[in-house]
């Protein structure tokens, strides 16, 4: 039985967890979970899982939460404070990093200072501060084990493999909810065009990223640390089906592959389970013939200019991972609330790259400076 | 350096396997080779090598090899014997396997009992005589590497997997030469229409498989044995552009697939190298945005009836793919040869197979035996 903490409970990755959780009660229980402040969909899981530790954002969810009958005991903590405290908790063998945003990384370098297994889905944590958490978790023997579905399947494709006979990495993009629109179409999209995703399930943050290809571009920042792969060795391929999830083509010219239905619970039970493989009824078999035709097409990186500034900001680095993922973030926000136009989101990212003095080998302190900086600067323009 | 010992070295196999001996010199030496009687293939490739021990069908063609003028010691044995002989010495490390027919069995035993490196593209081996060659190489702890791309394929998905993780093996099939055709087109067909592989160049007694689906139903019946698969978690997929190599589903609906160009020499080249991974820069890099779209179709076995007799042949098992394989060669051979037409090749196999009676776990004299006499009664008859 393998206690599993979960930071990020209520959010779309959270809640695959938890099916996987329920699947497979022989072998995982739901020990602590940390959400923010969404008490309706949290309850149902703590009444279910009766996790000892909870942790929620701030003492007035924590005053919310005590106010509801619960049945069993429990630890109620608050914030980052709280989080770190159930990653690094003796008790944990597992933690799922499911939170969105920076506050995921203090939990995430507690987890590995105390070698926990660490299922990580959380962007941040690599794109920011890569150079601190993989350096890291070398010293501690600590295999971060990737939740989306291109590193899982890179991370698969690597099973039994030497990293050093990579020759490139191949990552697929489904193209987004504007995949088949020119950036002259792009002018006056709305909100819900864009939250409209063709093949995957997600929430509006990562869902407006797939639309504007800076998804892809996280992830090739993801990949490079989680793989030490040069950006120049990684490839985004488009392929519009989703169905092969990620490749990498070794040095003898052999690709290999990961290929599934899209449905993440298959990616996070692996990150669960490695190195093993359970069954897991719920989810459909990839049935190719019923498919039939996979595409697969060239990335354009000026239609998708974010995806060409991710791996600017990434061959850059030092601190500028974090300027781009701050600004998108502070963007995509804009754009939800209908402050700034979709194309916009891509201007916003520029101008804060362009503005921004790089700083070498930034440490926590400074990258969640640099960080909050970025997304006042963006907030007190528009 | 690992010294080779290259059994059917002028086939197609056998020429591709030179190619890469000839691209590493630094790591492999043909030490031994072994062919029939094509002297005007194999003569430039000894001369450029310079084999210890040759090996050829009989006398008359160890005479004429006599009385070529070779510019190094060498030694010139025949038959069977020579095979063997070169199989188990003990200078040999590696053993590629690419004889077509019967007569590359005992070759592959000896190999086994001497515990050499095993490249095994020789179907009969498995196909006649699994169950006495995987038992043997069990007990002597030695892997047989298979050549064939879809077994590499399945080989190099179970890189770091375990066997009890599979779910199913699902073979793909480019649809040979008569593809598009249906059963009524297959009327009249010539012998040259059959040998137009629309992917792969090989030679014509597997072209001819290919376009009858046989060549799939044996791989069939050798991943059984090779990965001790049951005949029910086999599938077969039509694939026409033979990118996807071959898959394995796991338990978990997770899908390990190998992708590559169409290049037997890569996986040749992974059979010598395993479990290393070489550069080939002779070989094309796989392009898939290029190449554009894959595609699936369900396998149609009223239309590629082949395939069902293999999968019966396996089923049943004992003697039962011996007179498949056997009634297969033959009837090629005589459609080859202007004997019988293509839609004949299945009527011979089906009724070799309706008039055999089985017997179970067959040695190796009974195999041999059976073998014969199948031929011997289709050339009787034809």
């Amino acid at each position: 039985m393998k206690n599993i903490c979960l930071l990020g409970a209520t959010g779309s990755i959270g809640l695959q967890t938890i099916d996987i959780i329920g699947a497979h009660k022989e072998k995982f229980r739901l020990y602590a979970l940390a959400f923010g402040k969404n008490i309706e969909k949290a309850l149902p899981i703590i009444k279910k899982h009766e996790p000892k530790i909870i942790v929620v954002q701030d003492n007035n969810v924590r005053k919310m939460l005590l106010a509801e009958s619960l049945n069993h005991k429990c630890e109620i903590l608050i914030g980052q404070e709280g989080m770190i405290a159930i990653s690094e908790d003796p008790q944990t063998d597992i933690v799922v990093n499911a939170v969105m945003g920076s506050v995921g990384l203090p939990a995430t370098i507690a987890a590995i200072k105390k070698r926990k297994q660490i299922a990580i889905a959380n962007k941040e944590t690599l794109v920011t501060a890569g150079h601190i958490v993989m350096d890291l978790a070398k010293k501690n023997g600590v295999h971060l084990l990737p939740v989306d579905s291109e590193h899982s399947a890179i991370f698969q494709s690597l099973n039994g493999e030497k990293s050093s006979d990579i020759h490139k990495v191949i990552l697929t993009a489904s193209g987004g909810s504007f995949r088949d629109k020119k950036r002259d179409e792009l002018v006056g999209v709305t909100v819900e065009d864009a939250l409209n995703h063709p093949n995957w399930s997600m929430g509006a943050k990562i869902t407006i990223d797939s639309a504007s290809m800076m998804n892809k571009g996280l992830e090739v920042i993801e990949a490079h640390w989680l793989f030490d792969i040069a950006y120049k060795d990684i490839e985004v391929l488009l392929h519009k089906e989703s169905v092969i999830h990620s490749m990498i083509e070794f040095q003898d010219k052999s690709v290999m592959a990961q290929l599934g239905t899209p449905d993440m619970r298959i990616p996070i039970q692996y990150a669960l389970t490695y190195p093993d493989r359970e069954a897991f009824a719920q989810s459909k078999r990839l049935d190719l013939a019923e498919i039939s035709t996979l595409h697969f097409a060239k990335m354009d990186m000026e239609r998708f200019p974010c995806l060409a500034y991710a791996f600017k900001a990434g061959e850059i680095g030092g601190s500028m991972p974090t300027v781009l993922n701050a600004a998108n973030e502070a963007a995509v926000d804009l754009f939800l609330n209908g402050k700034i136009t979709f194309l916009e989101i891509e201007k916003v990212i520029e101008s804060s790259m362009e503005n921004h003095q790089v700083i070498n080998e930034p440490n926590l302190e400074t990258i969640i400076n640099i960080d909050q900086e970025t997304r006042q600067r963006i907030y007190h323009r528009y």
